[in-house]
């Protein structure tokens, strides 16, 4: 049993549980009290504040506890947005941000905002010549996380905070998924972070103001920590969080190496070991325990079904979650292949026989699925000088999977018209081509779905 | 050591830190999932969900776990405002709510929508009639809790709900401090509470929207918990916060016998044994644990003090609380006096010999708190036939205090003009007029502050 979906959420790390229990007895009381246990609690908040402040490198009074990652994503935009109104109201965020960025920016859009998206290049980063370029004089605010969630790339946070302090824009890092591997250099203004990344409790987040950065939280006022973040304090929790990130920290720098050599053994060998596969996400500037692939004419939830019968929890970017159909907005930016998706993100601890046997074992299954998806009898037509593939109702990777038949029995510089009505497509079609080296023409509506078209080129 | 504060939070129950610790290990994942971790997550949350909706009395697709109870009041009046945008922007909300409701109902205000606040009486409750005289054709929301958290007074609330029902306004009912006792009755339509104050963990409340209740979840979209609060879900103490309810209420009715008793006894005695005493709130229709007071001529903060080094632990809607200096707006809206207020809120299980002791303590700690602001020099001076005490500069309780001294040096029918300029003196002197018999002309404003027009009656 081997649980490689740490950039979800991590299994409590043991400082965290004992500082849990510990605090269960002291934190119980209402910090804002005169009495003794209400004392207590706010001794063991205080602490807990500036253990925290050390790590992300600010003062005390600068950092607030929210209830999540996503509260204080939530908080600090809507916050930042309010707070420097009269400048403007144009927000930029880069194109792979977490959903709860990007769902801030839509909130902030049907509000009659202004919102840029910032492209990123193939492997998930985006460029700091182009975030500088999107700074504009009514710019209130920008977002920019610190490493990618689903391929782990790292973000040039340095060079986009330098040219935000120059603008004169604040720079908000949703730093949740680097917190536990160190601090975050640069100048940036407001930074979020989720204690369940790095082995803390659920149910606590960070939200980091700068002195100076003009903030106006929004929604009904409470009185709780500095007005920023509503709600009873769950201290206990606070506390186990603050204990599990210095734990962490301690351990981060060796652990780092250890991890990134086992995710350098999986980008190095998942493409030998299986055919038809990408591995996506910056080979060098990323985080130390995630790696993620794409497997052509495969279907994700399958696939992670099949892992998960061998052992192995992993998540995907595919449409096929359980809560949701449309593919990743990450891999979609990228332009990279999102079918048969799969992200490992090592948890700090990890065995290496656990990857090892996960290399054993994914090859079967990555077999075993694409065999059950083998032999869809797919309707073609030849319509004069195109071949015509019918897959109109057909899910992702049925489409892909019917192109990669037929493209051999067009010629050399023929063309394939792909029928289909599967978002997906518009994404893995596309990829399929830059993987296989064949030329995509392009897209055009067609009566029902969309018509891709790609010309034979090798 | 004593703790008589439960009505802010109450320590943990010891089932709910047994199912904490027991689901630490299996609920820390992704309930989202589709891997074992997070099927575990899910069957955990599922279960807890079912359970605590079983207590509440709804169904468990009616009931989504918050990040607090002030979370849930929040999200919960800004869904059911803007689902019923079309009909109206007006809300309804009773004078004595806890402070999220009043603060959700500003912001309401802020943004352009109409709000009445119905007035209290003397015992702290609504009368249903007024409630409902206030329902208008544009009413998209009224908002009435349970009982109290000040003064314990239970409100009407099924004369309310009906009222509301034939309206056809959804009623949101603020459950946070009798949901422990019990389920609430009436045809409500929207319900919050506040695991913490059950012995349940921080870090969990509950919102509850009955189906066929229009709502539209305010905020950035959310896929967890049915879109209504956003972020990572505390599973762990989810589970603690629903099996601790079902463990208070197992023992509630026994208990709630034994607190009222020893309430009772407090109320009946605290005005025999301490002169110049006011018990507030409804004597029967009240919380079982709950029973508040009021001091003449006490600093609420001093009494405090004085109380915590005795060794009990209490709160005070006096305006001397660490952080906020305006006097209670419950004991405001009820009209009684909130100089030297004392909150006594017993948690169950309280030992009867702590109450006892409570009893012997007091007399000595507010003779000690009027003997440090006994002597006040007092700077009258007669002008034409009225006494005037100028009190300007000077905080609560000393304005009353000098007003106590002088009222026998003008003769009955005579006047006493107060200058003041201390919010609660404007609360405050009436409240002594009406305990101690004399007649409260009315204020008018002054050169500096306010003047208190008082007539000497007997």
């Amino acid at each position: 049993m081997a649980y490689f979906d740490a950039a979800s959420a991590a299994p409590l790390h043991p400082v965290a549980r004992q500082a849990l229990l510990a605090s269960l007895d002291e934190g119980w009381a209402d910090p804002a009290r005169l009495y003794r246990e209400g004392r207590r609690a706010r001794v063991l908040l205080d602490a807990a504040r500036e253990a925290a402040a050390e790590a992300v490198g600010c003062r005390p009074d600068e950092l607030v506890f929210t209830a999540s990652g996503t509260r204080a994503v939530h908080a600090g935009i809507a916050g930042a947005l309010a707070g420097r109104r009269r400048v403007g109201r144009h927000l930029i965020v880069s194109a792979v941000e977490h959903s709860s960025v990007l769902h801030s920016a839509e909130v902030h859009e049907a509000a009659g905002g202004a919102v840029t998206q910032v492209p990123v290049d193939r492997a998930g980063a985006v460029d700091p010549a182009a975030f500088g370029a999107a700074l504009r004089a009514d710019t209130a605010l920008a977002c920019l996380q610190s490493a990618n969630h689903e391929v782990g790339t790292e973000q040039p946070v340095t060079e986009v905070a330098e040219a935000c302090r120059v603008a004169g824009v604040p720079l908000l890092v949703d730093a949740a998924q680097s917190l536990g591997w160190g601090p975050v250099d640069g100048g940036w203004s407001l930074l979020t972070a989720s204690a369940h990344k790095w082995g803390g409790p659920s149910g606590v987040g960070l939200l980091v103001v700068r002195k100076g950065v003009r903030f106006a939280p929004q929604g009904p006022v409470d009185e709780r920590e500095s007005g920023r973040a509503a709600g009873f304090e769950n201290i206990p929790a606070i506390v186990a969080a603050a204990a599990s990130l210095r734990a962490v920290r301690a351990e981060a720098a060796e652990e780092a190496l250890r991890l990134r050599e086992l995710t350098d053994r999986i980008r190095v060998r998942v493409p030998e070991l299986v055919p038809d596969i990408e591995v996506v996400g910056d080979p060098v500037r990323r985080l130390p325990g995630v790696v993620t692939f794409s497997c052509l004419y495969v279907d994700g939830e399958a696939l992670l079904h099949e892992l998960d019968r061998e052992g192995f929890s992993v998540s995907s970017g595919s449409s096929c979650t359980s809560s949701t159909l449309t593919p990743s907005h990450v891999l979609r930016a990228m332009g990279v292949l999102s079918e048969g998706n799969v992200r490992v993100s090592l948890p700090p601890g990890v065995a290496e026989e656990d990857v090892e046997r996960f290399l054993a074992v994914l090859p079967g299954a990555v077999a075993a699925v694409r065999e059950k998806l083998g032999a869809p009898v797919s309707e073609t037509v030849v319509r004069e000088d195109v071949l015509v593939v019918d897959s109109l109702g057909k899910r992702c990777p049925i489409p892909v999977i019917e192109l990669a038949k037929v493209i051999g029995d067009v010629p050399v510089g023929g063309l394939v018209r792909v029928l289909s009505d599967d978002e997906a497509a518009r994404l893995d079609i596309p990829a399929w081509c830059e993987m296989r080296n064949q030329e995509y023409v392009g897209e055009e509506p067609a009566d029902q779905g969309t018509a891709y078209l790609i010309r034979r080129a090798s």
